[in-house]
């Protein structure tokens, strides 16, 4: 008989809120021979100002051993800037070698966008996760002074390029379009911008059915705007495709509806699994956050572990659902959830 | 009398084209009194075939004692990815520091957006333009193998930020709203971050008057695609400007009309004015090039050399003529040339 061992991590803010219906639509959507068991741990805020603590290696060592981790969203104005985010997201990313951050946008019919017109978006961000200028290299000298000089390094090696890019152009050659882009700024960013080429370059030896484009991030932005309906998959570092895929959720329907995975696909580790957006802290508690993106985040989460017919069934309920949406009053965060449970059940 | 001496570098591709439009209204809009004198330079794709130069040391010589420059494009596909725009675009901002880019956008009536809605944009980017991720700082170890590291450092001081930011905060208090927003990354770009966040708290008890607030770049390309209004003036780094410019000129009209400015406030070296637009060699000689964009940088370039009067006469006569453009068929590069220099002599 099969079992999903889960890792649940609600966080700060709405994390609480939309991971309770993530769960909900997961036990609804899992045939009876599938054992759920669920683990919660408590990290984000809260812990920090209890402990001082963000990720210990002892709390690495507790979440290593599950087959996924389900996060809701960390962070808080309390907390100073960067030290849950370097200290627990990014450490943990880090730590499990979540090298393939993916980041599907599709424009649901029904759903607003900003764009006008109806454009068609249907693509998928693959977005290095465990490099780029990401990794924490640099410093600062003579702080506080007027003196004062900060680098940041971003760090781009042949290994960790060319294990995502393959991931990126293996999902293009599984699309029915099989196009792949790569986003860089290679015309000023030359040194990992050559090696961004150039991995990408040779692999797309090995994939002949592929399509392949380049274009620079700033350009990038004009098209996710002005002709969305280009792209199919997309690879780019770790730093344009946090800024890309936060426009594309824009565009796509909003960060209440964007999914996203670190994936670690050797399976070496968990991987995990979370909404784009984040704890929202001025919605906190008040039964107002969508939970979609958390419930669509499920199903990529169960895709990942081979669920794929109940990944769909989650995707097909979330279609139906905002499809029905428009003018209707809007719903709390726990009648979204039943209503996507019992969806996915029927 | 008064005079204006112009270098002059029409570029590559559709450059020649636009360049001579933002001529031809700029000898329209100066009163008789003012001498216009110009001075042509060859740079870009065909120098660098026929001599493998971009810029020289005898180059800037020659362009340090005009009073400022106008750039058309400057770019080819038969030259390298990163030749031209670090050997000769950024060589010359930064051998000019050129600290101050500015990028206003503003999304004038009868002009088309890609935005649902009729969104209100006027604000202006204040990109930092020497520092940053484009300081060419970086290397690359075993190139070419599967063990290339490729490094890009991004240099931050305290002497670069605080003078931009000073700047970016002059103009957000000389204009209505008086409002600036830090754009960054400083939850993930711990290093540069603080200090780009302290400088600027600095800066702010200076103008008391201003209003001030902190954006993530991930989440300002959601904000300039839901809210563009939200913006009056933006100071931000190199890279995050880069980008953030580019969708900005999507949103408010398209890079046919985006300005900009590479100013030397101290006036030691002269500044520089450019589309935001490429060389375009799709569409170079064909008469298909929109100079709208050229016009708007030229005024720019007459309200940092002190003709804030013929600035306004040229910005009218653009809003003008854009606000008639509906519904008409597609004029030619020199027929919207000869359109706006009517109007601004008028
Ligand atoms: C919160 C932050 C560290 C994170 C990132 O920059 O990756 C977020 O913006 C994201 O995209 O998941
Ligand atoms: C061409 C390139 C070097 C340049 C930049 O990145 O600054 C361009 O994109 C711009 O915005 O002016």
């Amino acid at each position: 008989s099969r079992s999903i061992d889960l890792a649940v991590i609600p966080g700060d803010g709405i994390g609480q809120e939309v991971v309770a219906e993530g769960l909900k639509v997961l036990s609804a959507v899992l045939p009876q021979d599938v054992k759920l068991e669920t683990k919660e741990f408590d990290f984000g805020a809260r812990r920090y100002h209890a402990t001082g603590e963000t990720l210990t290696d002892a709390d690495l060592a507790a979440l290593k051993p599950h087959d996924a981790i389900l996060l809701g969203a960390i962070g808080d104005p309390s907390v100073p800037s960067g030290v849950l985010e370097r200290g627990f997201l990014l450490k943990l990313r880090f730590a499990f070698d979540h090298h393939v951050n993916l980041r599907p946008s599709k424009l649901l019919p029904g759903v607003a966008t900003p764009l006008a017109g109806e454009p068609e978006i249907d693509f998928v961000v693959v977005r290095e996760g465990t490099e780029g200028p990401y990794t924490g290299n640099g410093g600062t000298i003579r702080k506080g002074t007027e003196h004062e000089v900060a680098t940041e390094v971003s760090v781009n090696t042949a290994f960790g390029v060319e294990r995502v890019v393959r991931d990126a152009f293996a999902r293009a050659q599984a699309r029915p379009r099989k196009k792949l882009t790569l986003v860089h700024k290679n015309n000023v960013l030359t040194f990992a911008g050559h090696l961004w080429t150039n991995v990408f370059n040779k692999v797309a030896t090995e994939f002949p059915e592929v399509t392949t484009d380049y274009i620079h991030v700033d350009a990038a932005t004009i098209y996710l705007v002005t002709d969305p309906a280009r792209f199919d998959v997309i690879v780019t570092d770790n730093l344009f495709g946090d800024i890309i895929t936060d426009l594309a959720a824009a565009v796509s329907g909003g960060i209440g509806v964007a999914a996203s995975g670190n994936i670690n696909p050797s399976g070496e580790f968990p991987s995990m699994f979370e909404p784009v957006h984040g704890s929202a802290p001025d919605i906190a508690g008040q039964g107002k956050a969508d939970p979609t993106a958390t419930v669509l985040s499920v199903a990529l989460l169960l895709r990942h572990l081979g669920y794929e017919p109940e990944a769909v069934r989650i995707e097909e309920a979330v279609s139906a659902d905002l499809a029905e949406r428009t003018g209707k009053p809007a719903r709390s965060t726990t009648e979204i959830g039943d209503a996507l449970a019992v969806r996915v059940a029927g």
